[in-house]
């Protein structure tokens, strides 16, 4: 039996704050970083509504300083990816001797970044299929779903397998009452979760409409397939087979489900920052240093900068 | 010296009542077929509001069916190519024994469809550079540009050279204040034209956006580019060279101009049905056709049909 972990929670927002009150439900040890809802979650915890069960943590360990929050077993990294630059100064003072951290984003990329912070050693990706949002200070509404896919980074990009510490995390999310799986090659994950990513945030935020506008229309969901042809094509740049019945599975899985804005879309409605480097540029990129050019990918994510810019949007 | 021609005007519209004025004004016998506006034009004339000096025509050849109209040596169709279908109860009651149609309008693949009709023999396309609109009866508003290039339609696609009626129509328009010029090449010609429209009447339609928020964005420029490289591969896939100096002037050419919303966008904004299979689907059709598969166009045309039905606009 291996001594418990404790967590740190670094961006208690949709994501952080959602799968950090599960595990201090379930008795782990956890600590908050916050900013602007530092205040209110010291005075009242945190409040989850969810579909499957609402609950209040109406005490948690709240911090607004990476310097008063005690050294964890594992960091959890749920910021949008758009506001890693403040890491570096985040980090070296929160993970311990394991250097240990658990990053929940999107895209692409990021892991290379933190990997080069000081004091990280090891960072488990884990992969959020999950519609959460935060609709208030210390308010998480949990909308659906909520499975979790970890997976080991490597410096070299192969495959990390199934290490010691992921078990852990994952018996840690499982008894929390997330559902977990545990996938032996990270690349192989991301490029699958883009699969769906790519089509269905880019387009919806594109066009101001939901995921079933988008799969219920002849040339959107033309379109959509051939844009997860080209993630599939660039996964096959990179050594990974992605078959065919998976992109079946996303179509047939996204008329299926109850029509649904994802976070890119709702990002853009707030006029925040679009995650468009982690979700188009650095796969994009990757992809081409494989040799690969991603030509629909490309135009889209050249159409979204150009809507970004239109609307003015200040990146943060 | 050739005896002079009559011209029929099918459409009289922006461009059918702007060219068809023109004509009148220089001394042709003009006749002009009207739908909605005939009450107003029997009575009024026509008035054209342009940056070359204001005219009105106070009395014009006017007919609300083409079986009254007389047949003429000249038969201008100025329909959008959307309203195509009504041709055949049309061109057999209005061309003469020259069967010579004067084709104005964008895009692709019409003259084969107007050929099949009963009495046409020869059609000289006219492809027209110009700002012009219809804001209300018998009122044409010209606001910029005006130039015409004449091409003569073949059956085989090969060049149709310089014809003489070509010519006549040229030195008629010519008269009347046109800046023309005759393509040997319709193909050349027509691949040409779509340059500059494939990018910036979809991407201003898509974006609700003026030329000049399109090509002073950096990622929009890209986009227009590449869309503008598809368009000369597509061109080349018919045996049709456009040089890259081509695309430059139009880039820079598009960047000098005033701010315009090209017809497509303005058609739009109207509830109009917009001109996609004329300016998209047959010549990425005729591309295919070819073997070549233009990536990006068909992209673009797929979001503009999910624009047009998103919007839910009926197709007249």
């Amino acid at each position: 039996m291996q001594k418990p972990f404790s967590y740190a929670v670094i961006g208690t927002g949709a994501v952080g704050g959602y799968y950090g009150s599960l595990l201090q439900r379930s008795g782990k040890d956890v600590h908050f970083l916050l900013r602007s809802d530092y205040d209110h979650v010291k005075r009242h915890g945190l409040s989850i509504v969810s579909k499957n069960g609402d609950f209040v943590l109406p005490q948690v360990n709240a911090y607004n300083s990476p310097h008063t929050l005690p050294r964890c077993d594992v960091t959890m990294v749920a910021l949008k990816a758009t506001a890693n630059g403040i890491l570096p100064d985040i980090l070296p003072y929160v993970v311990n001797e394991k250097g240990l951290v658990l990053l929940l984003q999107n895209g692409f990329g990021q892991e290379e970044l933190i990997a080069a912070i000081d004091g990280v050693k090891t960072i488990v990706a884990g992969l959020c299929f999950v519609c959460t949002t935060k609709p208030g200070p210390g308010y998480i509404w949990h909308q659906d779903y909520g499975s979790v896919i970890l997976s080991q980074f490597t410096k070299d990009n192969s495959p990390g397998g199934i290490s010691l510490v992921m078990q852990q995390i994952a018996a840690d999310l499982a008894a929390a009452g997330v559902s977990v799986d545990m996938a032996p090659d990270l690349i192989d994950a991301r490029w699958r979760k883009l699969v769906w990513n790519i089509p269905f945030s880019g387009l919806t935020t594109l066009f101001q409409v939901d995921t079933a506008n988008i799969v219920n229309s002849p040339p959107m969901q033309r379109l959509a397939k051939d844009l997860m042809n080209e993630v599939v094509e660039g996964a096959l740049a990179l050594g990974r087979i992605i078959p065919d019945s998976f992109m079946d599975k996303m179509i047939t899985n996204t008329q299926k489900m109850h029509p649904y804005f994802p976070s890119m879309k709702l990002d853009f409605d707030a006029g925040k920052a679009l995650e468009l480097d982690a979700m188009y540029k650095k796969p994009l990129a990757s992809a081409a240093q494989h040799g690969k050019r991603l030509t629909r990918i490309e135009m889209l994510y050249e159409e979204l900068s150009f809507l970004q810019e239109k609307n003015n949007i200040s990146l943060r």
